[in-house]
């Protein structure tokens, strides 16, 4: 062992962290070593807060510091409206564009048979039992379109199939600022499938 | 503010690290708030000793969590020759070949007019006036050869000048497994400077 120990066990929980390889944790160590004292400690400090106080909304599932987060407490938001996302990621990714009013619900995960997770490891029971009544007009889901995403959906589909509640997803097609010359054949596939017709 | 308060402020520890943009940090958070709370504890715990126990080697200035580091306390180590480095990146390097038996002195910089980095600002008195007496034999210089190593490997030379010790410095030359096709005119330059007579 040539580190000091506090040197290699900081080392490790950088390690930790995704992508971060021995290299990596080496030089956030030394940029450990060179911040102020007290901006260490402040770092220290965000951690043990963060382990504290940040929970799930025990309504929708996204993350947050309260029992209840903003969006679902929020006078604003239409909660007719529920955007299924698979985790908080995509809670911020909508948030950022300003655009959308309704709520969320998040999953925390998509359905894999694979990697063994089943429909009652995530978060779909809530949804349906609890907040899919008659004053919700509409499901949209917002999964990414890979085999899990697209299971999950079905599922979805199938659990609301009975009620009065209008389910739809997103739209699949070419992204802004992309060169139709250069996107897969499976995505011109999807914009064609889901084409908006203009008149 | 989208994210949380705890969020937040944990995101802007993590840019704190070389590298670490806000995406990076978005991705560390995440990955914090998966980790199981013992681990991040411990995240944090290991923060607070480091910036508690890890100070500078008295004598070589090398960092350590005693008051003299391993090498420098150590009987097994030649202290007749001193190799002389930036930092102590340098020394865990050197450490790692397992090769040197001398003990080190790490300056804590190089001398730099562009970025007033003056002789006086980094470890070099210390070395000349306290360390470097009839018992040391050699110091090697060990600078990168950057207009700053080249400088402070100058200046080290000069304040040598009048004791009887040996200066040396590292050589210059190929580095194992590269193409000299593709090495720059002035490594090459450097190698033929510093050849070695075979016979």
């Amino acid at each position: 062992m040539i580190y000091p120990e506090e040197f290699e066990h900081l080392m490790e929980s950088f390690q930790m962290l995704p992508g971060v390889g021995e290299k990596s944790a080496e030089r956030y160590v030394y940029a450990v070593d060179s911040m102020e004292n007290d901006k260490i400690e402040e770092f220290a400090k965000n951690l043990a807060q963060f382990k504290k106080n940040i929970k799930r909304c025990s309504v929708c599932g996204h993350i947050t510091n309260k029992e209840i987060c903003p969006i679902c407490s929020s006078d604003a938001r239409d909660s007719s409206t529920i955007c299924v996302v698979e985790d908080s990621k995509s809670v911020f990714m909508f948030e950022k564009t300003g655009k959308f009013e309704g709520v969320y619900h998040v999953l925390g995960g998509l359905i894999s048979p694979v990697d063994e997770v089943n429909p009652e490891d995530i978060n779909i029971s809530s949804l349906v039992q609890k907040r899919v009544n008659d004053n919700v007009k509409e499901v949209i889901i917002a999964l990414n379109p890979s085999i899990e995403g697209e299971t999950t959906s079905l599922y979805i589909q199938k659990l609301l199939e009975k009620t009065n509640v209008k389910v739809s997803r997103l739209s699949y097609g070419i992204p802004m600022g992309a060169d139709i010359e250069y996107l897969d054949p499976l995505t011109i596939i999807r914009a064609i499938d889901d084409r908006k017709f203009l008149s």
